[in-house]
């Protein structure tokens, strides 16, 4: 029977591809903070909201990545479905380093913000269509069942991503305390998985 | 006998190098994507046809990356033959990026588009050459020649990427009707070797 | 019990993610070297400051790649803090190639040149919060306690580090003399892991 | 005892990040390839030079790639001499995009396709210190010490690209004709390396 190895196999190599695309991601981010003509501290001042909006990207990336790597982990058969969905996720997650630098460009101006924002979503909705087809497979299970019911996280962060968008056209400080509100509500590992994880091999 | 052990040590290396190459060539194509002037949804529209263009790049890497995990999985031997069939695949997948550009910032014009098709072909071309050398290595195994003789994507693929690359000159919409038929038919992972590897493993 | 082996096996992925963080920041501060408009030696000689720049940089990048694979080989439980303290120290260093364009262009002007230094101390500190992370699960070991008090390398780099940016507004050459210091410190790999290993696994 | 499992698994890291650094070379060179302004095949002819330098370079990193791949199959005892001769490696090599673009910018102009050999020629010097110091953990194997002695090819390439350095300044087609002659020379993997390992093992 080739079942389980086979898919651990694909899952691993479909986790090492998305690392690989994560770690560039992170990485050429960078690449947008050209270096200023001047060589004095004032030079640096124009870079303040591209670092910021660079900081908040690093934080959001790191959250999937270590996010993912526990979701991953849970895979039982890997199929092209799975295999899609995670590429629509790393779609929207690549688009990141542009929507990072319109917003640190122009100064966290409304519809940069508000665009930053709908890729966020986007990438949330694909990630929470993995996590569902990756919960699916485990749908007998009623331990399972009832962890996913506390998806409370899943749930809640397209709300506020939501809010952010929309409150970027009041005050793009509002939008990004939601952002910032969203990095602290992910910031811990999922413990739902963690548990279930533990729960299954004790 | 260090036979197959070395041979899928050399595979597996293989395969992660190319998956670096593919994860890196996925990602760049994003720092085409120039930050807009404004910063308004105005300064968008002219992003369009790139965002487009890069839709389709990232679907074929896609495409390529899963397909290419099915086949190195049946290497029997590796050598240096396969490695250089395997590095002219990644070749012309990497002209992908500039290819990919070019047709977006020229609004899908004729030329263009044509040399998109032309480098797609050539890849399909260099991934058709490592797909004959790796089924070459089960030429006695009766099951795997009738599996060959059924190849009618590796076979259909061309031709639609050759229509598409003339089409391009009549109308960058009939073209793109071409483009995204190939994406549809090799949408799926491959059947045939999924098969062969479940009949191999039972 | 699964404490071990997905600990290791987390361990591993994190390790994997930095490597691929740190072959990327390696290789694109490359990017940041112009093509001359000449074709001749002397359109070189201006690339000079922003190539010793890359030298530095390149020498940094290997002594963290080599003392970061030493360091994560001690990991007995991978946890959400170890992973954000080395996602802080990746963050610092993926702001090198920024500074090392800036310090290159600006020929080792005193403002660029101190905050090279500057990111490299936040670097160093980063390091210093994860090492001591990783050492405390080890705090019950006698041995270990022992080793952890000769850190006079991780004690003296920050000090040098700081002498580096102070004195980068009293002359360049002053400040580079200290950050070749720092390098040739952590030349050589951290012996005092190496040493703990070998007595463990003996 | 550790030695050799501990000696694999570092070898095994530095591999992968050295494969990781070889494909964001590979890669990046693309970046290069700046968008035409026009949109028919005459905007192309200009690339002409770009595209051919490029492919030398992919040539030459493919058949780094390929060979440093056996070398470090050979490793005992990995060190931080090796890991420093790899980096240095690595360095000169993580030079050829910058080489390869003015190369091609350059029309093959006499400094740059010089320049473009100097800096093989020192990545040449490189693979051979570190060859060697691989190969002098096998010098007690007599029937190493006979392979090391047919080492041609490692002291053939120099000669070659010295040449190539000297003749650049007489015609870029004979210095091209020397860089063509090395990469025919080095296109098949060692022999010597696969035959060893054939022999160890049997």
């Amino acid at each position: 029977m080739r079942g389980k190895g086979e898919a651990t196999l694909r899952a691993n190599r479909m986790e090492a591809f998305s690392d690989g695309v994560l770690a560039i991601i992170i990485t050429i981010m960078v690449l947008e903070f050209k270096v200023p003509e001047g060589d004095d501290w004032n030079s640096l001042i124009e870079l303040g909201p591209k670092i910021l909006s660079y900081i908040f990207s690093f934080v959001y990336i790191g959250i999937y990545w270590n996010n993912h790597h526990h979701l991953l982990h849970m895979v039982r058969t890997m199929n092209g479905r799975l295999m899609w969905l995670n590429l629509l996720l790393l779609f929207w997650l690549s688009l990141i380093p542009f929507t990072t630098a319109w917003m640190g460009d122009s100064h966290f101006a409304a519809t940069p913000t508000a665009l930053y924002g709908i890729i966020l979503l986007l990438a949330a909705s694909a990630y929470w269509l993995l996590q569902r087809g990756i919960f699916n497979q485990h749908s007998h299970d009623p331990h399972f069942v009832k962890l996913i019911g506390k998806d409370w996280k899943g749930k809640l962060s397209p709300l506020l991503y939501l809010t952010a968008v929309l409150t970027a056209y009041v005050s793009s400080w509002i939008s990004g305390f939601f952002f910032v509100l969203v990095a602290v509500v992910w910031f811990v590992p999922d413990k739902r998985i963690e548990q279930a994880l533990h729960n299954k091999e004790n």
